[in-house]
């Protein structure tokens, strides 16, 4: 069978930062400060800041390996899919009004919103200029094509999540557990799903590994959201690295959701009181976490989340990968993201 | 030869229209608001309000059928130009701070910024599924993926041209006569190039006129923004609709910046003190456009663009279209463009 190349994560980020420095260096003076900023924004400065966790390519990259055995003929969509993903968050920032991001200021608190729009909008373009790639790299038009048309789709739903979004959090009484899941599948599931399965479309003709692939993508991208809905209330700082904020920054994930649904009458009053509020006291923000636990929605929300992580598992089974140590990198990051 | 269809610019029109209307309607309640404002942007919400003039569709599928004789098989083509210049104007208004467009209230003047961000991210989405139903009208796979790449090259220019554009906009002194040349050929030359390139490249393979027509296309938009640049000052309302504002908004277009690079010193810095203040009173918009015309700008600006519209026309007659009636359009639409 093949052969199993080395599948040290720290090697697939190398070689995925890689792939994306080819498509996002300078092209002559007049345009370099748009060339800057994006660089700025992906961590690639070369100054060392903090970059993200880049775990959408990473699992596409072990998707394709998992198959075929190797990961680098699957860059170009690993860099497309990072691209993409940090496309939406330049513009999720001004969107949302966030100043800082992963220890820095955001693009907008730098230079403006005006320029961050652009430089989401080329990081966008770029994405697109990393599929191209593929077809050096000898993959037949018709499969590159149908990469295409799933990352179409994909920014396509990502759009439709991010408006769900945003009209929830300026129509208080609008979001509902169930638009909520509607809503997560199209902005987190979707491009999850579609890392993965583009890992597997590039590896494989197998309709039925593909399907299970997405299947397994779309499952523990449900989960991964739940997860960090979990740990932005309950998390510890000393073992994610982040404060858990989202209850005194009044973000309304699923828990939340979920107490506004199924809690008691009196204890509903309460917690619309206490969002109502400017700023959450830490007595208030305590009040809340509490609300939380008494109606189940801690139990609720991890519940589910496990339910999905569990859901990615038994479809990575069913696929019947061929390559061990990709398989075990795989449910590794499942097991380790999935911690709530 | 082939047999020219009809040719009536409202038909494309028209037909452009109902291409992107299969891509715009609404896909379920939770998404419904965002293909709503998709519709109101592009003026097609069925208010009958005014809509674009539609001009790069039309320059791409009367540059097809003036190859292959006759407009529908381009239509994707259309649609997907169309729907990438109105992602960039949904986020140019932002940019820009622009509150109309068209007589109407900007997206992002009717629902806030982050809504208007991710309209125009959903407009760009949509441009690519516009082309994807090339492969269902029988182009092969390698002529779609050809016609991406021109796409996906043209959205990266864009995005150059823009950051330029904001770029100088927030620092005084660091537009010339040269950069505005760069400028305007990665921001508006580009898209009408590629518009024009793509109805060539899907009607022939013939590479010299493909050549041919991206050459026509690239000085068409330049002379087409030169046209605009003398519009904004030297235009007549009954003739063009619009009110000359340029000056009295202290837009720097081409006449501005040519006089600061060749008024004479006192007439410099009398344009400086004036470009100063905070809004030209029309005694002020006076005495600037008496600058303009002493320091030979209007007539630079209009020797410019003579000489990139005849260039167009040079090119289009030694690419030797097959259809008369489409070459006709064509000429026509030059002539009547670039009218200063």
């Amino acid at each position: 069978m093949t052969v199993s190349h080395d599948l040290d994560l720290a090697t697939l980020i190398a070689d995925t930062e890689a792939e994306i420095l080819r498509l996002v260096g300078d092209r002559g003076p007049s345009t370099r400060g748009v060339y800057e900023m994006v660089r700025y924004h992906l961590g690639l400065d070369g100054t060392g800041a903090p970059a993200g966790k880049r775990i959408r390519p990473l699992l596409g990259l072990l998707a394709y390996a998992s198959i075929a055995g190797e990961h680098t003929r699957a860059l170009p969509g690993a860099a497309a899919v990072e691209l993409g993903h940090n496309f939406s968050l330049v513009h999720d920032d001004i969107e949302d009004g966030d100043r800082e991001r992963r220890h820095r200021p955001t693009v907008w608190a730098v230079h403006g919103v005006a320029q961050a729009i652009n430089t989401g909008d080329m990081l966008f373009s770029l994405s697109r200029m990393a599929l191209h790639r593929l077809s050096d790299l000898g993959f037949s038009d018709a499969k590159v094509l149908r990469l295409m048309r799933l990352y179409d789709e994909t920014c396509v739903a990502l759009c439709e999540g991010q408006y769900i979004d945003i009209w929830t959090s300026e129509h208080d009484d609008a979001m509902s557990v169930e638009l909520y899941f509607d809503m997560i599948g199209r902005k987190t599931a979707s491009l999850i799903a579609a890392s993965i399965e583009a890992g597997a479309l590039l590896a494989t003709d197998d309709e039925e590994v593909i399907r299970r692939y997405r299947a397994f993508g779309w499952a523990l991208g449900i989960a991964f959201q739940l997860n960090d809905d979990l740990l932005g209330i309950w998390g510890h700082e000393q073992a994610t690295g982040k404060e858990p904020t989202d209850v005194a920054r009044k973000k309304k994930t699923l828990p939340v959701i979920y107490a506004f649904e199924h809690a008691t009458p009196a204890d509903r009053l309460r917690l619309a009181a206490l969002y109502a509020s400017n700023r959450p006291t830490s007595a208030d923000v305590a009040e809340i976490v509490a609300i939380l636990e008494r109606c189940g929605a801690r139990t609720f929300t991890r519940d589910e989340a496990r339910r999905y992580r569990d859901e990615a598992l038994t479809e990575i089974e069913a696929a019947g990968v061929v390559d061990g140590a990709a398989r075990a990198r795989l449910q590794e990051i499942i097991v380790s993201v999935i911690s709530a």
